[in-house]
């Protein structure tokens, strides 16, 4: 199978793909303190066990870590992203057998030989249901516990990581994929002669390789991509396999889709062989007014020095002018980089409402920093739908208000809906997650 | 329950402690030749699950992940370490209960802090099982992968090395164990002032810290040494809880055990919190008959170029001086670090005996560079159950010859012959692998 799309136009893909995000308690930021939630979810194994069973009982495509290497967040008023995510997804791996397994991790601060090593092993552990998200570290704090006094400037993170991502490409490439011999009568083990050294000298890598795991598989590892920057975008363009976006509107969803294709041409690239999946906050009650109950308890549960701290950081501003009765100020900079989806989001609807900073906090569902559906099963599955067949998406990232319940929620009531349209599969028809997005096999 | 040794006294301890090493198909070099072995095992997450469970179900310590971190071997011959340790325990993990899960890692090309998350997360998701073998990097090959020109000095490995696990442990102690509060009501989730940055500003290393996970359930994953040089003993009397040692002989393994015990009270250490376990390969037949001839199928199937290769490496010449059917050279030099006990070990049987190179081969059983045993359940029980009461070794790090066939031999066989001789455990009673090896939590 494999995708055939027009940027523009309203064709139906032949499946619908859904990942759910697996942070800690749920994407409210007061979800750890929402009905039986437990504050230790974050760290418990058998919390993230349930999300995954419960996603392929759904038949979702994949599960997905954010990350990042450091406590940059407000540790006092929520869950952080504790447990490293490619050993977390090797442990849900074996308790699985279809769904696909997405990780974060970071350019900045990996050695490309370990990052590649262990993105290899969870391909050949998982039988081919693996994709590492790559990320840069902006987070002064991160910097901190690798030696540096700051965060690397922007251009050189993304330079950095073009040469990364180029140095962990060729290392999965280093066996060809019949140096494995094992012939046990002659006691032939491997041909070296196809296991080859990849002898990179960069500006910020020397590797010379092979890399000390056999060619995975899904040939390599999926690459998946989670930036709005210029940069960000033309990385993805370049070697993203999937890509995580963060579109607002409809209208901006299939603008940053387009965009996104017409870049990965000029990269020689098909461009449909990019999957494009927007992030889906979605809050989920069995009638309108019980979904809105579970936004305002929720709601009602946020710390408000949470949301100052979180939707300063996001505007640029000191956190002392915002005030929790009165309009944001008038004098926010335009941050000069094109990647600031919610930055734009928060401050039109600011702007437009005339909101209060607690109201601007309630139409944002505490700042999840994605779009907000709230609603029963059948309005979130017409939106899906919509934005599937407007062509504004391929899927969605899933990021359910909290965890477990918000999936179960969805794989109860919006999954069927979605089958008994024609738009998800029935049952999981591939085994690979590269063949499951309908990507090629690399050469 | 606490360890009371005296080093050179025949008294008996509370229990026998056996892990095992998960080496690809075994530790015979043909090991991947063997009847029904698979050439493809070393990749296999159901291989290394079967080996799991059978030594859960023998009631093991320990499963034990060597490691290196490039094709360093004879990759024509035979398997490599191929999936990363973290990795792979991770996977394991969540498929068993008990069984504990130690594994390498390299303080020469790693980052403390994602190395320390990494252990870290996996002590969490095991319920306290993990431990880190502390190893530095001294092939060349390494070395090519991580940007440098050749290998670290000796001195300058250990130096780092010693850093680096001082910020290891810095990092797992940086939350304190109430620093996670988790109150619902109040909307305190930690509390800031009982996480601790570790502000390292060292000869190697900068590391500020906190680490971005709590506290583990064993307080801070246990640490595992495996070096016999004097800077690997330094290193294993300062932090080790464990040392997987590689004496040849019993004298020798009772000098060893003392010596290391006599350095740990120089660090004010309690002698008998380092858990002493050699590494013991056996070779398991119903009878004698049935074990010599098992021994000799898979040393037939021994590639003697393998054997040259690996031979002139631990003897540190030319592969071209060792000829299969004649001695070895006069003229091998001795080394000057007082670690390599397998490089006496192979020196002194082959003078002893005269043995051509072939015999001295068949003598090291192809060299896995530990003493091997070949005899019935029943002779490998008396060898277990003679050293462990002559205080050579609290136990043992088994290195079944072919695996999982060697390790079902010892469980099925060895194992309840232990266990009527009261000498070893009829079931797990403890959570953690630091309770299992009576080894105090740390403050």
């Amino acid at each position: 199978m494999s995708h055939s799309h027009t940027p523009d136009a309203a064709q139906p893909r032949r499946s619908l793909h859904l990942n759910v995000n697996m942070l800690s308690s749920g994407f409210l930021p007061s979800a750890w303190r929402y009905a039986d939630s437990r504050p230790d979810a974050f760290i418990d194994i058998d919390h993230y066990l349930q999300i995954a069973r419960t996603a392929e009982r759904g038949k979702l495509d994949a599960l997905f870590l954010a990350d990042q290497v450091s406590i940059a967040d407000r540790i006092d008023l929520r869950p952080i992203n504790a447990l490293e995510p490619t050993v977390l997804l090797a442990a849900l791996s074996t308790a699985t057998t279809h769904i696909g397994l997405i990780g974060t991790a970071s350019t900045t601060y990996s050695d490309p030989y370990n990052l590649a090593r262990r993105f290899a092993s969870l391909d050949h552990i998982s039988h081919g249901r693996v994709a590492w998200n790559i990320v840069t570290s902006s987070d002064a704090a991160a910097s901190h516990n690798f030696g540096l006094n700051g965060p690397l400037a922007h251009t050189t993170r993304y330079e950095r990581a073009a040469e990364f991502v180029d140095v962990v490409k060729a290392l999965w490439h280093s066996w060809e994929a019949d140096a494995l011999v094992g012939d046990k009568a002659t006691g032939r083990f491997a041909d070296p002669a196809k296991i080859h050294a990849i002898d990179h000298k960069g500006t910020f890598l020397d590797v010379r390789g092979p890399l000390n795991v056999p060619r995975t598989p899904q040939g390599r590892p999926l690459l998946v991509q989670a930036g709005g920057s210029g940069d960000g975008r033309a990385l993805a363009a370049r070697h993203a396999d999937a890509v995580f976006s963060a579109s607002q509107s409809l209208e901006e969803a299939i603008a940053y889709a387009h965009d996104l294709r017409q870049r990965a041409q000029t990269f020689g690239r098909d461009p449909g062989s990019i999957v494009v999946l927007p992030g889906l906050t979605t809050i989920i009650g069995g009638t309108v007014e019980e979904a809105e109950r579970r936004k305002r308890d929720l709601l009602d549960l946020l710390d408000i020095d949470y949301a100052i701290s979180r939707l300063s950081g996001v505007l640029g501003i000191d956190p002392s002018r915002l005030h929790p009765d009165r309009e944001l100020p008038d004098d926010i900079p335009l941050p000069q980089d094109g990647g600031h989806t919610f930055f734009h989001a928060t401050l039109a609807q600011a702007r437009a409402h005339r909101y209060t900073f607690r109201q601007l906090v309630y139409a944002l569902a505490g700042g999840t920093g994605h779009r907000v559906v709230t609603g029963t099963p059948e309005q979130i599955a017409d939106d899906i739908e919509h934005w599937f067949k407007a062509g504004a998406a391929d899927g969605f990232n899933l990021m359910p208000d909290v965890l477990p319940s918000g999936l179960t929620a969805f794989v109860d009531g919006v999954v069927p809906l979605l089958q008994q349209r024609g738009l998800f599969r029935q049952d999981y028809a591939e085994t690979t997650l590269r063949e499951r997005f309908g990507l090629p096999v690399p050469g």
